[in-house]
């Protein structure tokens, strides 16, 4: 394929490309910047690899900045800034970039000869030079760690044409409107937002780019400027929602999609969303497969409330005949894990198909329900227990802040589960144990509630349960 | 990938298919319709072996049993109808169908014990069969024997993931809005109707089919019904602006874009077009690329009048630096002709461009202009002449009912260009060539008129003009 930035700058020379609120780059705008940046950047000798890292937020020389990497024909290595300074140097000695591009904001003191900060890529005065003419499909376009609850983050490698697949596979549940627009609120270095910048390539489509999750900030931008959709995940919407209950008037005319990532949505969230006229489409992905590859149509949503919908055009799913867990066929499916060359094949069957971790169920219409995930998965007395569901019963309970189960051994039923829960002021076991008994079946139960000041979570605020087990283990 | 009958039935059961005006045809009444057709098919003998012909018009018993040969697994061998039984055997002779299915409105007493009508096929009492559950990318889905303007018909092959890039890029440029439904008037025997066939599986959109051109009944439907898309060739735009003319109220509120394949619009008739606000994206494709790969928005079409417009997303274009020859490369490209297994590659440079046969310039802002067959082209002192736009010039001379423009040896010039034309009465030599001296550049004007009775065509309505040749060379 032609370089996706250039194409459009051929096609729609004049349409925007990325608007953050205070500047509009047209897609010919956009490519004549990458000119100058990808000239800077190598004048700065961060082109000398085949790899380049970066740490940014969600601004917009930090979007020009991956999109140099990639027109100058590199691989982007995507760093969380969330991470500590431990867990960056891990990654970058597993993916050696030539350099670590920093915004000027993350820049910590501790950081090495290796890192750059934006301003000093700026400074460089260089020559403009050519962007790569291809991106072929099987070109590693960029790296992410994955989140890594249970072990050591893994790279993982998305080329140019499962970021394609993706894109396309999405085109064809959504449908691509004239001035369609995209806004991003999510990490451009997770693949929630990257994916969104992709889009805007492939499609000729306009990203309104946002630097950090301000409700009052974007709920003003839904209202008065043209987003039709955007990418959410629970917490962002409900906090979305909180202020339609405040404020009268709903988003702007053409808003047609909550694309909603990271967890089903609830009965009540979807009432708030029907009561404001929201559309809210719930979705099913993981870095792994650049994203979304299964979805859940508005019109499904009132009568399908848990489910995160039917698998994607491009996307072919079973369920294992043994565990239930969802096994996955998709052309926007990873070639593999950096330096890993076994890891992914590990997670493939004979004919392909590749196991997500999740274990699922499908109702008779095709519909999938994600139970959990099967390292959380708790069997008791033969019966399959999602921390989750047990969660998810406690998070409304009086008192209790945050709250994490794992199963532990059990002489008779194999496993039970236990809780962490999280409060301000200790609460009755009795009256908690009293609570799930009226809301879960018995062997769903805690048999035990351990108070913590705070759950151990990774830079994603994802619970790390390995690590409850192995403080149970060690307080054995 | 999964069969996309079966895809679509799963994703959106009640979806409107398939419509002729008299029928509807959700996806899920599609795929049990083909589970019967499928079984039929069998016990009829025709699933023998791996590819079916059918000779059909656009019928909704057509329609299916296409996709019927499709969903079971078999590539389906299309035959037009007004081909010659010579030539019908011809072809199938190369292609080797187990049997060539025949519309009963098309049966010929010539027909021998490889065809079978329809009404043989639907009488058979046999049980529904499971449909293919895949169609792989590189499984040869339909073989089109190209219409052979200079020599004999070669059958291209178009794979699963030729139609599907084809779909894909066509998208990425029209867009795909809620509830589109396309017009399908053309030959689906031609990749024109084809293609929308392919797209309704892709995009799960409705395809109002018509079994044949007639401007009234298409006026009505595009006044009546929800259509929002119409592929027509020029002579259709015409015929159906024409009507426009006549009747007040304009095309229903949907109705988005005429999408015009098989030569440029004119000034004139693009006036008229935004006269009665008819959208119309110009485009530019082939049967071996399964159907456009350059097009022109609506939006450009008023500034660029006669270019096919800018390469599609997934298409990459150049003109070979020696003659302008037109030369691509996309996904959408046939893996090569049947039982041919060198002639693709002949017409495919080092690199893999692959030679489009037309003549083309670009202008500035990179919008491409056809200029015609390079067969065709006429070399006379040095400068590259096109019969089209002679033979334009000369389609207003009143008289002129047909003209065909070649070259001819000429001592002095290399080559120059001598007219065919039909006319009821004879015209005068020196005022046809008064004529063209007025509107022509001197050596473009043809040096001799010859008259007569109907230009030879071939069954795509295209001019054969080696017989022109011939038939000079056989009066010397």
């Amino acid at each position: 394929m032609d370089n996706w930035i250039t194409k459009q700058a051929a096609l729609l020379p004049d349409r925007v490309a990325v608007d953050d609120g205070t500047e509009r780059l047209t897609f010919s705008g956009l490519a004549e910047r990458l000119k100058k940046l990808v000239g800077q950047l190598n004048r700065s000798g961060a082109l000398a690899g085949r790899r380049v890292a970066i740490m940014t937020s969600n601004s917009l020389l930090g979007y020009q900045m991956a999109l140099a990497i990639l027109a100058s024909g590199r691989t982007i290595v995507w760093v969380n800034w969330r991470l500590s300074d431990d867990e960056i140097n891990q990654q970058l000695s597993d993916s050696r970039p030539s350099v670590c591009l920093v915004a000027d904001s993350l820049w910590r003191d501790s950081f090495g000869g290796k890192f750059i900060k934006f301003s000093q890529v700026c400074q460089q005065a260089a020559q403009p030079e050519e962007l790569t003419s291809q991106f072929q499909q099987e070109t590693v376009a960029s790296i992410m760690y994955t989140s890594g609850t249970t072990g050591a983050p893994k790279g993982v490698m998305q080329t140019f044409g499962n970021h394609f697949s993706s894109a396309v596979a999405s085109s064809l549940n959504l449908g691509i409107l004239p001035r369609d627009e995209w806004l991003c609120a999510v990490p451009i270095f997770h693949i929630s937002g990257f994916s969104i910048m992709m889009r805007g390539l492939i499609y000729g489509m306009t990203v309104r780019l946002v630097s950090r999750f301000d409700p009052q900030v974007i709920d003003t931008i839904l209202r008065k400027e043209p987003v039709t959709t955007m990418s959410v995940v629970p917490y962002m919407l409900k906090k979305l929602l909180d202020l339609r209950d405040q404020h009268a008037g709903g988003y702007n005319k053409r808003f047609r999609c909550m694309l909603l990532g990271g967890g089903p949505i609830d009965r009540q969230t979807l009432t708030r969303c029907q009561k404001y006229g929201i559309p809210v489409v719930q979705s099913y992905g993981m870095t792994e497969t650049c994203s979304q590859i299964v979805a859940l149509n508005n019109e499904d949503a009132d009568k399908k409330v848990g489910s995160v919908g039917k698998p994607l055009f491009l996307t072919q799913l079973k369920l294992a005949a043994d565990n239930h867990e969802i096994l996955i066929k998709t052309p926007a499916l990873t070639p593999g894990y950096l330096n890993r060359p076994g890891a992914l094949a590990k997670k493939k069957t004979a004919t392909g198909w590749y196991h997500t971790g999740d274990v699922g169920h499908l109702d008779a219409a095709g519909f999938l329900y994600v139970d959990g995930r099967i390292d959380d998965m708790i069997i008791s007395g033969g019966e399959n227990i999602f921390p989750d569901e047990i969660e998810a019963v406690y998070a409304t309970y009086p008192g209790i802040e945050d709250i994490a189960v794992i199963g532990v051994s059990d002489p008779e039923w194999g496993q039970s589960p236990v809780a962490f829960i999280v409060s301000s002021k200790p609460l009755s076991a009795s009256a908690l144990s009293d609570y799930g008994r009226q809301r879960l079946a018995h062997y769903k139960v805690p048999r035990r509630f351990y108070r913590l000041d705070r759950l151990p979570m990774n830079a994603g605020g994802k619970i790390q349960r390995f690590k409850l087990k192995e403080r149970l283990n060690e307080g054995r």
